[in-house]
């Protein structure tokens, strides 16, 4: 076996690090079943006399070898040959994408268990986030730099927990154009909308408390509130937003602390809000003296001009909460959002962030501010627009194109998503892992809901990580799949999985 | 007015930009109280007509004179001279640096109520964080701009909630130095050690769970739990970790689920745990069924070689979850840290950063893990070890020489803070006010309790923050207040502030 390794001929001219040609050749021996599972390689001293090179070329070449999954150490005792072997189709940022909506549902086991399989080709209408490769990365790098430069030390110092003020700042400006005031003091910044949630939880929810949701409403903000002890009445959503007889039933008979509500093109089900209705439902709020929270999920991307009062707008009595991300539909990984807060709950709300986390990191913050006032920010999210519309086109037209009459769908005029009612015969279980098979994965309605949903047959299709090109393809694969199993050609032998 | 503006002279052909030599010469005018507060600057676009310059340079300039506290702009309706003008002698670092101990205490109130004044000249006893010119900003920025050519988008994609598994394995190969036995599936990276502690408490405790710590203890720790709904049911801490008996006595009668505990150099006191006194506590969790929270806050600073054992190297019964933060000692403001979770929690763990953030930023991981890998990590941890060494040594030996004989103090031998016992006729506060005014500030011990504290008469005195040739000259002055105060020459006038 020593022999083996010693035969191995690495290129000290070559401008590929050593370390890098060394880590291809040994992948390559275990992709080969030369090296078998569990082998333990040699020792970094063995191997570096072995090859006649320095002692860090074969730690990094064992690092690299392991964040690839090819091998594993276990401290104390070596580096040995990873029993499962990497998956040579998938990629850590593929596999990871259906994890944003799924991942704290039941149907994470569908992937796990190897029931979905998401590798590069899959059309994946279950993401709702952008492709990493839209990123605007190099300006970001710009940005950082640039801060780096300019605070130094500070970027890394222990933050304000409200936030940067020039940030907070910066984002009463950007609000000022969507008609909301606000000032600094106002403004908290948070590590994305999801903890933006936890936070305002903390702050106002003990256990036993309710709180009032839209039915189907984001996952995210359910596990927050049973995590928080609390107990979850929902409403039921019409094409104009919460029923107003439920909601108002709910109000008097659980006087619950909280709404959570996104009224424009609402996470799952793309429905926005009217404009009467958003104010009707602050007044029945101010009524019975519950709090709103606003999350504005991608209220901006308006396609058809429909231009809703954001709630946070008409809010004369300090009854809304405004929530927003920055890095939904920007940066996903780069946790940034902010909230309005009103000025009867500041004071629990920076507390709250406080035991939270202390602060969000202060370099994010610093770059993306530089980012907004550099114009950068406005002028990503034009480029992100106009690619958005033209998917959520070419999906509306193919959907009008492909589905079967008995479909419904309401076209939302904006937003990520796309909600389909299919027939009931057509289970939604068994579409999924037909249409997976088939390198197309959607997420199934009845993770949105926080206890047994009424109707089980609801598809959400988000458009946001299908390339343009792959958009109509998919859909007329889809809809082939509905039509087939609504004619009750089930697959014989195939157990429904949800 | 409006002459006065156009009177100005900007010059076109220097270095400095336009807005920046406009928004200098603006707030002089307001130093100088010629313009006066609530005044309303120009228009923008009067502004640039009148100084005839683009609009994109005022909107610059109006910017950084909010940046900066000379104004303050009101959505709609224009840019307002700030009625509460910018205190020239501190700067937003400086006097950030109190707020990492002090922040959700009422002595916050005493900074911001004037009675505390931190600014570049005052000796900070009450920070336990690092100045900022100690942070490795250069290489930071190496890594960073490394991991971004390397990972592109990858690096703002979601990530995983338990972490990005190459910085996961980092974290094992660190522990491994330290006898810690742990698997990449293990490892949670956390948002700082605060969120560590926030997510356990999440995952683990409903309202009304007992959680036992120590009295004093670290306050982000007792917000938390106080936060949650618990009860606390502190035990005292004797030379060598908590009292046994007492503790055995509240693990009977009050069934805690957690143990929250900081072995070595705890913070307040500086107080280490025997090893017997580690293996007994563990044999105690065990027996009645609690988790402890072993938080490792800055065990490294071991600058006398006491070499204590962590418990969690003791644990073979998966009872202890393991704390420590990257940033405390590096770089606060990074928020970035790790737990070793017990397989049993998780899952729950898990789900409960998912519910809490998703994820850590991953350009922070990413970056982070690179900065070990090279090396970095331990380079820098061994030049804070040094500086820091420098000054416990400098203020025990300046404590020795100054203190009054019947101060009492206990030398932790590492660390970064020191506890004194100061005589009961010379009050706390009334100390803190007076060395404030001798720009001199400390952290009451007060503080550290989270119901009445039986004794009063604690400061911990934090050397992170005050340069090593400060220490000796604040030590000697702090001395001598409390001897001034000690021999009941008490301030007349003064009303004690604590």
């Amino acid at each position: 076996m020593l022999e083996l390794f010693k035969s191995l001929k690495l290129d000290k001219n070559s401008s590929t690090p050593l370390y890098i040609q060394l880590s291809d050749k040994i992948a390559e021996m275990i992709d080969n079943g030369i090296l078998l599972a569990d082998l333990k390689l040699p020792s970094i001293r063995r191997m570096s006399s072995l090859l006649n090179v320095n002692s860090v070329t074969i730690v990094s070449c064992y690092k690299q070898l392991e964040i690839d999954g090819y091998v594993h150490s276990r401290p104390g005792s070596g580096t040995y040959v990873a029993a499962v072997l990497p998956d040579r189709s998938g990629n850590f940022s593929d596999s990871n994408v259906i994890l944003d909506e799924l991942y704290q549902s039941d149907d994470l086991n569908l992937i796990n268990n190897g029931h979905i399989k998401i590798n590069e080709d899959t059309i994946n209408f279950a993401s709702a986030t952008p492709q990493s490769n839209l990123f605007p990365v190099e300006n970001f790098k710009l940005v950082l730099n640039e801060v780096l430069d300019r605070d130094l030390g500070n970027a890394f110092d222990y933050q304000d927990s409200q936030g940067f003020y020039p940030l907070r700042s910066s984002v009463c400006s950007l609000l000022e154009k969507r008609k909301i005031a606000c000032s600094e003091g106002n403004v908290q910044i948070i590590s994305g909308a999801q903890q933006g949630i936890d936070i305002i939880a903390k702050a106002l929810l003990r256990q036993g408390d309710y709180v009032i949701t839209e039915s189907p409403t984001y996952t995210g903000a359910i596990a927050v509130f049973k995590s928080r002890g609390a107990e979850i009445a929902d409403v039921p959503l019409s094409n104009d937003g919460l029923n107003l007889n439920i909601l108002e039933y709910n109000l008097k008979k659980y006087k619950p602390k909280l709404i959570y509500t996104i009224p424009s093109f609402q996470n799952p089900t793309g429905i926005s809000y009217s404009n009467e209705k958003r104010q009707e439902i602050l007044a029945l709020a101010e009524r019975y003296n519950a709090y709103i929270i606003e999350d504005d999920y991608v209220s901006g991307l308006d396609f058809e001009n429909m231009s809703f009062t954001p709630i946070k707008s008409l809010d004369k009595s300090d009854r809304v909460i405004f929530l927003k991300s920055f890095s939904k539909i920007f940066m996903p990984g780069l946790r940034l959002g902010f909230m309005i807060v009103p000025p009867s709950l500041k004071g629990y709300v920076i507390e709250a962030k406080h035991a939270t986390d202390i602060s969000t990191s202060g370099l994010i913050q610093r770059a993306f501010d530089l980012y907004i006032r550099k114009g950068m920010w406005d002028e990503h999210f034009e480029i992100m627009f106009d690619i958005y519309r033209e998917r959520y086109n070419k999906t509306v037209k193919a959907l009008d194109m492909y589905l079967p009459r008995n479909v419904q769908f309401h076209k939302p005029g904006g937003g990520l998503n796309i909600w389909l009612d299919i027939p009931s015969n057509c289970l939604v279980g068994s579409l999924l892992k037909a249409a997976s098979a088939e390198n197309i994965v959607f997420a199934p309605g009845r993770i949105f809901y926080s206890s047994t949903p009424t109707k089980l047959n609801n598809v959400r299709l988000s458009f946001a990580a299908v390339h343009t090109d792959e958009i109509e393809r998919g859909i007329k694969k889809l809809c082939e799949l509905i039509s087939y199993f609504d004619r009750g050609e089930s697959l014989t032998g195939n157990i429904p999985i949800l």
